[in-house]
């Protein structure tokens, strides 16, 4: 393709509603240009590395004995009652009225839509396994699009369901997909991690993310050193299990600490390291008020303490409401002799007893020991693990911690679908079965933004092979020059020839514009064409990762790049 | 791909709710599923064949220079007000509001969206010409959606629009996509007629309608037996032009016609050919009421009517509502007299006057005589033409009429949306020019049901080989016979190889269910890997189409079925 005739609306400034690098680099490299808040058109070389994604996902799918379906946007009211969805969804679901009246949504998701089919359709266990997947436009109606597509209203997801006899058959299924996951993210070139994650409000069974690592990432995500361990930190558990045991702490003491509110400062005051202390945190949910007691020096996972406590609400009050609620300052809160149920992290359970507020402003109580001093309390994991801590699958690995961006789930979902909406088989007996399903997501326009995440310096993009708009740019110094555009012509058809995509810069530009341009767009393997070189019979080829350029002639660039193309293809081939 | 891995559920009686040809074997061939009225899923086959004519629009798109883009569905209704569309469009824009309230609809079509990018990324008549396409999932909220994805709600459309410095331009561009849509339809395998289509309410410049020739299509189409000439019932004009001239017509007579009301009464109660008669239709218009007059054997086309008159709303009253109007029955209503404004269609102009209702019960007047018996209206072309009648465009051809399916539409918007939205580049003096458009559009999911309304048998569908799901078909008649089996995996490999996609019916079933299922899909090319050929050393290819069987053996077979495949797409092969 030439650049003179594609529009490619590349932007020398930051746009300065661009908080992230691929949002800011997508404006710049004229990827995509916002329509609405989270709403983007996708232009033309944006959209060639979409579909990049969209070709490589559709073939491990496809290898993985999936099956393409297309399911529509809009989605009858009818079968998320079914599901007890349209009541619950809350304002992410885009619903709208027909002209008849009668409510439809735009579908962030499609369980309904497939279980439906499924259970019209699918009569016989001997018709099982069944995997469909279908890449689609979704709509999720954020409260605050950001990030450009990393979080945008509209986007293109894969979505594919399983439907199994039973658990054991559905495990069957759920790593053969984990497997096209793998595939599927190797092939794109990305550095990623597989990590065990939350099930949520969903419950039950297990479920996995893959994450494409990148320190703008949203999530942080903790991995063993040694074994496989790897873990969303609101997942990731900590193999560091201390438990009061050793030796008779001192008896409790009630002391004065005025003006000390802080961890921090009651620590210092009392010269008690921070481990010793705990924090004791006001929840409010659906289920009324919880005291949550963690380590000083912990921090709290709001999301397992949500999984803890059952909840699908909960917040941390501002001080003046604690204050309210409980007749004490946040700095002085405790959780002896309170009448609030408490909820523990193991932490908390430290040999020598603990520090912890006295619920009286200015009091604190040392050497607290649970059950000797209060009742002991429902013990569970609340915290956030840290940098360093043992790994809770093996005796020798320490974890680590990454930032990632999500960019595919894996789910076992079990029968909640399925039976809500009566969705069976008849099995060997002819009994009816309710059938088991999985779900497994890919975010394929979040894949771009997260692929650029990971790849770019400060002068652009620097695209994978595989996810490339083109693999090959050249750079034609003076395009008036018919010899120069002739030269260019042959390599373009040779090129092409043997399925190599190559943008031909022959615009009407200084230099300088063209080589920022071609740094900006990221193609991986940019060609001079003109000046000293070609004279000499070499065209000298750069890689936009940087290395010392390669000199061909130009008898062998078509082979040679073609050659070098493969190589980086090859590297990250699924097996 | 296996037959018993794949859902296909196919049925073998006709769905009640189907009433078309293409409705009825989409669903018995499991192409599709309805999820609700005009909401149809795409099953594995049929999402194979929607996917063949993708590829096909897009890679013809590409040859013409458009550029591939991607819109989104979810569009603000801001960009609607600019254009006045939001007022006027009606209810087949399904419309929404966003958490926050604000409104958006659910897009129909793109010429807001694109036009909102062009006048803001192009600068310079330099740019120009610009094309961008997509290919797109859409919504109509069609009051009656019927014939299945026929006439659906959400459909997937290939819409495109091009940008020009003025209409010399737009005429190049109009003419390279009118070339290629007419690369895409022959390429389908489908027998189209391009026909100058209605510009309706958009008025002004041309448009053409591409149409796929099925006696269920909706439309009719005239054409030319001799030259290129072919339009919409909605636009073709006939070649027969006589006006009243030679010699002089008897006097205006009064005569009485007792109960005589229809044409044909009236006509043979006054021994008078039909042709020499007219009648005067009333219409009610947002204009107020007005007066049709044709010939008597001619029928009104309304579209024609509406144009003529420049209205957007016509109706026929019912005869009560006719006389209660006008004082007169409606077989006695005529010109002479009327205060109602008239508009004649030429063919009311024969020599020798003509027979008209005298606006009295019981009565008509002959050899009525415009200009000399009463004002001469405004004639414009009012009537549909009839098979047989002379070409407009020639002087040797008549018109012979078709039904058609339309499934293509290309169309000089000139600056109607351009110059409301303000998109303007500056010309070679640095001046602002408003842009000259053009849109084109093709109904991709509505292309597959054409094909089949046009190539089907009482037995299933037939598809042309380029939108086949897949191209072959293996019967094998034991699958538990692991020699037959063996065989057909060597076949579907080599197959593979050359690109043939090969579908094997490998189900434990009848072989009468079998056979049924492979004329229900319409699979090309069959095999049936059994029985005694196959112990003969022999293979029997069977095309859908009928004709006799081709025998090849199986070392010849894997480059037989090759060669059958590459021929047939030869044949419709885009120049």
């Amino acid at each position: 393709m030439r650049f003179s005739q594609t529009l490619i609306p590349t932007l020398r400034e930051n746009p300065v509603e661009a908080q992230v690098v691929s949002h800011r680099l997508m404006l710049r490299a004229g990827l995509i240009r916002q329509l609405n808040a989270g709403i983007y058109t996708w232009l033309p070389l944006g959209l060639r590395v979409l579909r990049r994604v969209e070709t490589i996902v559709r073939q491990e799918m496809d290898r993985a004995g999936a099956q393409e379906v297309l399911m529509r946007a809009v989605q009858p009211a009818e079968l998320w009652e079914e599901s007890g969805r349209w009541a619950h969804y809350g304002k992410e679901l885009l619903r709208m009225k027909d002209r008849h009246d009668r409510d439809f949504c735009f579908g962030p998701t499609h369980e309904e839509v497939i279980t439906d089919l499924v259970r019209r359709e699918v009569r016989s266990y001997k018709q099982l396994p069944l995997n469909f997947y279908q890449i689609q436009t979704k709509f999720r109606d954020e409260i605050r699009p950001r990030f450009g597509i990393m979080r945008g209203r509209e986007f293109l997801m894969k979505d594919a369901y399983s439907f199994d006899k039973d658990v054991e058959a559905l495990d069957v299924s759920y790593k053969a997909m984990f497997a096209a996951y793998q595939g599927i993210f190797q092939r794109c070139g990305l550095e990623f991690r597989a990590v065990e994650a939350d099930t949520g409000s969903i419950g039950g069974a297990s479920s996995h993310e893959f994450h494409v690592l990148a320190e703008s990432g949203e999530d942080t995500i903790a991995s063993c050193t040694n074994c496989g361990y790897a873990a969303n930190l609101e997942k990731a558990v900590s193999g560091d299990t201390e438990v009061a045991s050793d030796g008779t702490p001192e008896p409790m003491a009630r002391i004065e600490t005025p003006n000390k509110r802080t961890i921090e400062e009651v620590s210092s005051f009392l010269k008690v390291p921070v481990e010793q202390t705990v924090k004791s945190l006001i929840v409010e949910t659906e289920e009324g008020l919880i005291m949550l007691v963690l380590r000083g020096d912990h921090v709290l996972n709001e999301v397992k303490a949500m999984n803890a406590l059952g909840v699908t609400q909960l917040t941390l009050p501002e001080p003046e409401r604690v204050r309210e609620l409980t007749g004490v300052p946040v700095g002085s809160i405790g959780p002896v002799g309170t009448e609030i149920t408490i909820v523990a992290d193991p932490g908390t359970q430290m040999a020598g007893g603990f520090v912890c507020g006295a619920n009286e402003a200015g009091w604190h109580l040392t050497n607290v020991v649970w059950e000797r001093d209060l009742p002991a309390p429902r013990f569970v994991d609340l915290r956030n693990v840290t940098a360093g801590e043992p790994c809770p699958r093996c005796d020798s690995g320490t974890l680590v911690l990454h930032r990632g961006i999500e960019v595919g789930h894996v789910f076992k979902l079990g029968e909640k679908y399925s039976q809500a909406m009566n969705a069976v088989v008849l099995d060997e007996n002819g009994r009816e079965k309710t059938l088991v399903m999985g779900c497994y997501g890919i975010g394929v326009s979040r894949i771009v933004a997260a692929a650029i995440e990971q790849n770019h310096d400060d002068n652009g993009i620097i695209w994978p092979m595989a996810l490339a708009p083109f693999q090959v740019m050249l750079l034609v110094i003076n395009p008036k020059d018919k010899a120069l555009m002739e030269a260019a012509s042959a390599l373009e058809k040779g090129l092409s020839a043997k399925g190599v995509d190559v943008l031909t810069d022959d615009r009407d530009e200084r230099l300088g514009v063209k080589f920022k341009d071609a740094d900006l767009t990221g193609i991986p393997l940019r060609v001079v064409i003109g000046g000293r070189s070609l004279k000499e019979g070499k065209l000298e080829i750069q890689s936009r990762r940087g290395g010392d350029p390669t000199t061909l002639s130009p008898d062998d660039a078509v082979e040679g790049l073609y050659q070098m193309v493969q190589q980086e293809l090859a590297l990250n081939a699924s097996s």
